[in-house]
């Protein structure tokens, strides 16, 4: 149940969560040792995943409660993760609401009716975006399963897993609606917000509150985080981002900025805002512009070093990232380097979440990612960094 | 006939072409009208290249001399464009000594037998990438018709109208035999990297010396100048380019640096080296390392502006770039002021030569593009723009 199908929203979850090495990174409370997820660990790489898999349809699996709390839980099991993060599709708050998309194994999203123009965005935008609340029944309840399993996982372990809520950025949910499927550059989409900036505007407007809405009632329903993903952000030139993406990704968020957690046992700490993460590839030359529309983390790609990241941001945000994936295939020496160097350079951040800088490729050696939580979680950082 | 073949190297274009305005923009002598042509100006937006094109498949339309001649020329026809790029494909050298490549429409470059590691490796480096020598005379052949037909227009023009030879880096070309196919992020290449470093290292040397070659003779057939192709070089990080790519790429140009051009009618002028362009797409964290290959240009994609670019290579080489190819969908005022901004933001380089920040999309208009070429031609650079 979504908090908003019975009126005014309130804070749901502050539970034993909010403790966490993950929330505390992402809030300004780094612990002393580094949390670490995966990007996509939720996944190809894992035979329990590919096994649960057989025989169901991406979405299908995403729109099953069980299957979609068992397999966010599958790697955090097995790998010893400090979080999960909700097995989900950034297509599938447009399925909910009843766009005509499916996912092509080996290819991604495909759209039986690509948005050409004006036209197509007038007959999308006449669906209400707030259906995907009671459209998302079963997905709320995937959330509510996954955050009541990592709970009693975590008080196995004595520490406590929070589940970070999936939701995609405006720009790249509306590429692939112009576009219809998986595209090298987005050009159709790009070419779109110039050649008609009011039906590109109205697209977005739309998807803003459509996936904000997702995101919000996942935070609703138990998520301590949720990382936005605007995977294809790094396609825009600067100027394109400020002024044909910003916006909406801000309008996104606009939807969680009332929803609190409570950080710590003491009954009188305030509320916190739930801590948001903001993902794109390739953006080097956007950091500031996807700082600044009001998240508390950023995830960096491989691209970029970490200090230099943080350079670039002022050291105003925590960092989440940024081991190169092909690393999962070095030897161990080279891997340990390899890792103890984000570590290191993710040191000086505000914050710090240690990940993959893109997400976790379907042929990696699952055990190799178990290696590198162990490598992580035995990691100290060195006195003083990042106090301030 | 590739001039290799016949004993030692030695120029063959002290010609026409010389004073042209691309070639004095690459090499110190930018002239007062910018030069422009269009990375993929050859192709699928032009209706008199899919006539062409209509029942033959791409590899043997690069391999057939009065078709790749003439696809060549069609866009320098219709435009007005300053030079043609050479048509031709990236894998042609592959296809050339026997490598099973095909071109599949709407995919693109799929190998029969992708490389798994150093043993199809070994069993690829047996062949002599000097092979391709004596298997490219087609395409000699169709560069020197091409070379021919330019002069021609060139003359009824009153501008020289140079070729410009066409070959992929190393990287990009080792990294689809790796792949077998089109990538996101190359992620197997670049695991066969960090893996068998002693495998990757001897597939880039081959590969160096085999596009270097086609290159090469491209050159000694009367191209004037080259581009150097790193379309994936973007998708490794910084340290991975340095230290897996760069030096192949040093190395494919090696087979270069005894070329030489006449650059003026003055007869004791000295000759000059052929200027290479060197493009990969979202290299802002790679220009430095891009330009210290040894290249004359770099090509800039559209995400960063050239004044930025310029700030980042030290003033040091000429530019190419960078118009978004999104803008040519935009309204009239609005690509105008984009094509301005690229010049003037262009003009405090040492040299300028407008292109597209990517190749042409398919969907382009191809009005618009001979819109932006008079637009370039009509603009003259500020006074005491990069007059160092």
């Amino acid at each position: 149940m979504c908090a908003m199908l019975l009126g005014p929203s309130h804070p749901l979850h502050a539970d034993a969560t909010a403790q966490a090495r993950l929330t505390g990174a992402l809030t300004g409370n780094q612990p002393e040792i580094t949390p670490v997820w995966f990007m996509r660990q939720a996944g190809r790489s894992l035979p329990e995943y590919r096994a649960l898999r057989v025989g169901n349809q991406m979405l299908d699996a995403c729109l099953s409660p069980t299957l979609a709390s068992e397999i966010t839980l599958q790697p955090v099991r097995r790998h010893g993760v400090d979080a999960g993060i909700f097995f989900s599709d950034i297509v599938v708050p447009l399925r909910l609401v009843g766009v005509d998309v499916r996912i092509e194994p080996g290819t991604g999203p495909v759209f039986g009716q690509p948005l050409e123009g004006g036209r197509e965005v007038a007959a999308l935008t006449r669906i209400d975006p707030r259906d995907v609340i009671a459209a998302g029944e079963p997905v709320w309840e995937a959330v509510a399963l996954a955050v009541s399993m990592l709970r009693s996982l975590g008080a196995e372990r004595g520490e406590p897993l929070p589940l970070i809520g999936f939701a995609g950025a405006p720009f790249t949910l509306a590429a692939y609606m112009v576009e219809g499927r998986p595209s090298k550059d987005q050009w159709a989409a790009r070419a779109l917000m110039h050649r008609d900036p009011a039906a590109w505007s109205a697209l977005m407007e739309w998807t803003a509150d459509l996936t904000g809405l997702f995101l919000r009632c996942q935070v609703e329903n138990g998520a301590s985080a949720g990382q936005l993903f605007d995977t294809w952000a790094g396609n825009l030139s600067a100027d394109d981002y400020v002024r044909y993406a910003a916006p909406a990704t801000s309008q996104a968020l606009s939807h969680l900025r009332d929803l609190t957690y409570h950080p710590g046992p003491a009954a009188d700490e305030r509320e916190r805002p739930v801590p948001i993460i903001h993902f794109g590839l390739g953006t080097g030359e956007l950091l500031g512009a996807m700082r600044d529309v009001g998240v508390d983390a950023l995830g960096i790609d491989y691209r970029i070093p970490l200090d230099e990241a943080n350079r670039r941001l002022g050291g105003a945000v925590a960092l989440q990232g940024n081991l190169d994936p092909s690393m999962l295939a070095a030897p161990d020496d080279v891997l340990t380097r390899a890792v103890i160097d984000v570590l290191e350079r993710g040191a000086p951040a505000p914050g710090h979440v240690f990940n993959l800088g893109h997400g976790v490729p379907a042929a990696a050696d699952p055990d190799v990612l178990s290696r590198v939580v162990t490598l992580v979680h035995e990691w100290r950082r060195p006195a003083g960094a990042a106090d301030a």
